[in-house]
């Protein structure tokens, strides 16, 4: 088998660069070791930037977004018993975001990608990558208990944190980047209208709290909690109760409950690995770096990745512009690290750590001054948008 | 002996708030537990906002300052072989800095006080404070071998970290606040030219250094330094050397030496007593909080809570209006509490820390986003120059 991008991983930073890089006429090979129903049951944030958006459009797999996504013009910050907006489009020249689910951007890409006829392969095992640093890479993996060869210019390894990519690199060639929280995020789904029309992140002594939605129906609520938390210790009615002691009065007071539909408990991490080429093989998104989910920066940071590979691959071949995808771990790490710095910052803004007295009076001190003064408002605004994209020339 | 405030310590906020009463006709007598020469011998920093320099004007001691004293309409900050500059003024709507040593802005109000005839008493030992919480608290104090008796309205504690005034309250009617930084600033002082126009503070993987001036002749140098480093290995040539080498090059370059004049090493430290009145004591700069010295906020901090006392004071005794002394705590802590932010944001970004590869790429990414978004630099522009002062009403 042959093509000119093997992609390894069909999630939305995987089917997103398939989609951009068809539509240039360029092959691509999807090799995803999950089902389609496995890839569509991960529940992830609903937070697009723009330039997310703006590539979900390019890639023509926006139609329903188009339709169905709620347009949010700003968020607030919740502290104090009250209630602080940030006005992201008063503030950064008009620039919005789009709430729209994740699995209902990789449902949308993978419906995109079938429609059009380029090549997924699912429940691909044994996936391993030869020849990286070759003029010739080469991706094996067994289907239907046969060894397959897909021959390539490039991988593309779009297969996540725990992905075979960045596992197949030469170790001493990474330089790992990291830092774990000390606590996680209870999270629930439940069909309840949203408390509020925008997101509530808040602030609060007994722990973090956020309050965020998928549509106009369904909720997304989280609460920060201890890694070890026993998830069968939090029946419906104690997580409604917890949450509700972390937001203001007023908020908890017209919050709407309801059964949960899914109840689960992630970690907080920071991570990135530099670089992320090696020869012909470029990581991308989760593969290289994971952020901490306060300020949805996750799914946005594969997308401004997904925005560099493409436009490098596509001037590579219609330009002959090799020396491009020299390029593609710089500018990307530029950006990343921008992310992960606001990232950890709402992390460490908003969350409760055990710190002395005078690390919360600061925590309490900056949530005061940046939602005060304009610049800080701004500086906060235009981060959650998204920094803009560099123009690849 | 009998006066309307008592104020106790002649450093700048003491005399600064003495002589503002002063000109609204309100007495005051000034106990000192040193010398004015011991007084004038302290070396401190030197960079005046535009608040501070208002207030030195109302108080009719500004006459030296507004002809010696630098206007700087911005400043730098240098890493990763770089300079970038923050245009104060352009960021800030025409608000700028002073340069004026802190000596002299003592010696000035030292003058202004003999000339006017406002008692000041220096060499006053022993000082204790009495019956804070009546209408009629007392000061008594040694003065040439005999006890003296100062009857008073109100005090003024603007004794400094050290001074007596806040270890006379109730120990348990007190909240701290603290940090304590695990280096110092190895300081030089010499009589050569500035090496830029403006002041530099600089990141680098060796430590923290700061270019910075009191006049065109006289240059003020820091580097960061452990703190239990010894002065004695420090001869100027190492001094001069280890700065250079903290500089991007071109900077080391121009970077004229000289013998140094003076020579010292302070700690940095965070700390924040609560509240700021007991009774009818009233806690002033230093004495109730202590910022470290990146970004020069602690003279200034002294003259905001000055500028705070000296309206209340003056509608107590001109408008009758004694509630105003129950804000006076509250006002001075908001904006304390953001300087301490700043002072510590500052100091975290641009010192090495013994942190973890992680921290280390977040100071970077703070030091590339602040200094490449305008909102960035505004933020750091607008405490620069010293935040509003709130109105007292």
């Amino acid at each position: 088998m042959k093509t000119q991008v093997a992609i390894i991983g069909a999630g939305p930073s995987g089917l997103l660069l398939g989609q951009l890089l068809h539509l240039q006429g360029i092959d691509t090979v999807i090799l995803e070791a999950r089902s389609p129903d496995y890839v569509l049951g991960r529940i992830r944030a609903g937070v697009l930037e723009q330039g997310t958006v703006d590539l979900l459009r390019e890639a023509q797999a926006s139609g329903r977004m188009d339709r169905e996504g709620l347009v949010h013009d700003g968020f607030e910050l919740a502290f104090s018993g009250r209630r602080e907006r940030i006005d992201l489009k008063g503030l950064t020249g008009g620039k919005t975001v789009m709430v729209y689910g994740q699995t209902e951007v990789t449902r949308d890409l993978m419906e995109a990608r079938a429609k059009c006829g380029a090549k997924s392969i699912y429940e691909a095992s044994d996936v391993q990558l030869h020849d990286m640093y070759s003029d010739s890479p080469r991706v094996t993996f067994v289907k239907d208990g046969e060894t397959v060869e897909l021959e390539c210019d490039y991988i593309a390894g779009c297969d996540g944190y725990h992905g075979v990519s960045r596992k197949s690199v030469p170790q001493d060639k990474l330089k790992i980047f990291e830092r774990v929280y000390p606590f996680g995020w209870l999270g629930v789904l439940s069909d309840t209208p949203p408390v509020a029309h925008e997101l509530i992140y808040a602030n609060h002594e007994r722990g973090f709290a956020l309050c965020s939605q998928r549509s106009e129906t369904r909720s997304r609520y989280y609460i920060q909690a201890p890694l070890d938390t026993d998830i069968n210790a939090w029946d419906d009615t104690r997580f409604w109760s917890e949450l509700k002691s972390r937001l203001p009065q007023e908020t908890a007071a017209q919050l709407v409950t309801g059964p949960s539909i899914e109840k689960s408990i992630a970690p907080l991490r920071s991570f990135v690995a530099e670089p992320m080429k090696f020869g012909n093989l470029f990581l991308v998104g989760d593969a290289a770096h994971i952020v901490p989910p306060t300020g949805a920066k996750g799914l946005n940071l594969a997308a401004s990745d997904v925005y560099t590979l493409y436009h490098v691959m596509r001037k590579n071949y219609q330009e002959d512009r090799p020396e491009l995808l020299e390029k593609y771990s710089e500018i990307c790490l530029r950006r990343i690290w921008k992310a992960e710095r606001f990232s950890w910052w709402m992390t460490s803004l908003l969350h409760r750590f055990d710190g002395d007295a005078f690390s919360q009076r600061m925590q309490q001190a900056e949530l005061e001054y940046y939602t005060q003064s304009d610049a800080g408002r701004r500086t906060i605004a235009e981060n959650y948008v998204g920094l803009p994209y560099e123009a690849i020339e």
